[in-house]
């Protein structure tokens, strides 16, 4: 398999994590964000991945895009370990914390958004900071809730072995650091990723990792 | 089934659209979005959905938030008719389509999101409208280019029968028509529109059919 990312991607550090927890070797391809006018929109890159985004994975003659589409594949063809319960209402309960980071905070957050913020709309870099901060902030707090409430929270989101939930949260967690967003607010999120950073597939995805890594 | 949704919300649609057409009877209680500074926020929906978002289903004591989670849920629990293809790659490719309007279009257009650009940034109505189309614009582009060159698009964006992908698409349709973009740049995507509204699940799960329609 080739994996065509970015090392500071989140939408890349969560496929990343599900090809090392399932064991599959993979070549990893950079796709510079920000060098030369952005990788990503060069037409070859296209090719593969019409909306200029990463991750790509590509798999003998299949390619593919989305990560969450791509959790599914990986799941579908290489089923051990797990990244999903086994009932449907607990797959439900993994699949809406997943889209719940995917959805209502990841793509707000994105680069293209954030450029759209300063350049289109004359943005000022303290309140595109605070739009950054703002969509993490507000999602964490109703997944800290959640999370904090639910007799399923473990040392992971759901119990104590990796599922799509926390593929989507380390990566989010990362993008928090980052910017420096105060994790006092969330202990339960706190606790999950600094268990999460204690298990190798993990730390091998994390960003600092990877050989395009700055 | 009770779900919870606002009749203009393209993720309740998505939904309204799956139980229609795995022919399931759902009692269906508005959310209005708008009305005494929105319901969706008041501590009793909260206590359903978090994150002040609709839709949500509850199936006895089942209670599920974010759309594609709900899809996937009724279709592993009600199979027939199916809302994803057999193979692994197919299930990806449909699974892309549905996320790429999922996480590429629809949070950037989102109520909440609108709010944040007009009361927190103060963008003015023109600029926050073109952000609007902006979104849908360049998804739309991508995903036109997408399904015209694909073998496997047929009536619908996947073959004849409806997937996934085809109850994300037609809500975001919708809101393109609402908000007036010229959809002559998207053949492809028209006629799969034009083919679903045929269809009575389609029909039956349209905005203007729902109780709660102005």
């Amino acid at each position: 398999m080739k994996l065509y990312g970015y090392f500071r991607s989140s939408a890349s550090f969560r496929v990343r994590i599900a090809l090392h927890l399932k064991g599959l070797p993979f070549d990893y391809q950079a796709v510079h964000m920000l060098r030369g006018g952005g990788e990503q929109l060069r037409d070859d890159y296209r090719a593969l991945n019409p909306d200029a985004l990463v991750p790509t994975l590509v798999d003998g003659a299949v390619t593919l895009q989305q990560s969450l589409a791509i959790l599914e594949y990986l799941d579908e063809t290489v089923p051990e370990p797990p990244l999903l319960p086994r009932s449907p209402a607990d797959r439900a309960h993994v699949r809406a914390i997943a889209l719940q980071i995917a959805c209502e905070i990841h793509p707000l957050d994105n680069l293209r958004v954030l450029r759209y913020l300063k350049r289109t709309l004359g943005v000022a870099e303290e309140p595109k900071n605070a739009w950054y901060r703002h969509w993490i902030e507000q999602g964490f707090a109703t997944l800290e809730a959640k999370l904090a409430a639910d007799p399923r929270t473990g040392k992971l989101c759901y119990g104590d072995t990796p599922t799509q939930a926390d593929l989507c949260l380390i990566p989010q967690m990362y993008n928090a650091q980052r910017f420096e967003i105060d994790l006092a607010p969330y202990p339960t999120l706190a606790r999950i990723h600094a268990h999460a950073m204690t298990l190798n597939a993990f730390r091998a995805a994390a960003p600092e990792a990877q050989p395009d890594a700055e």
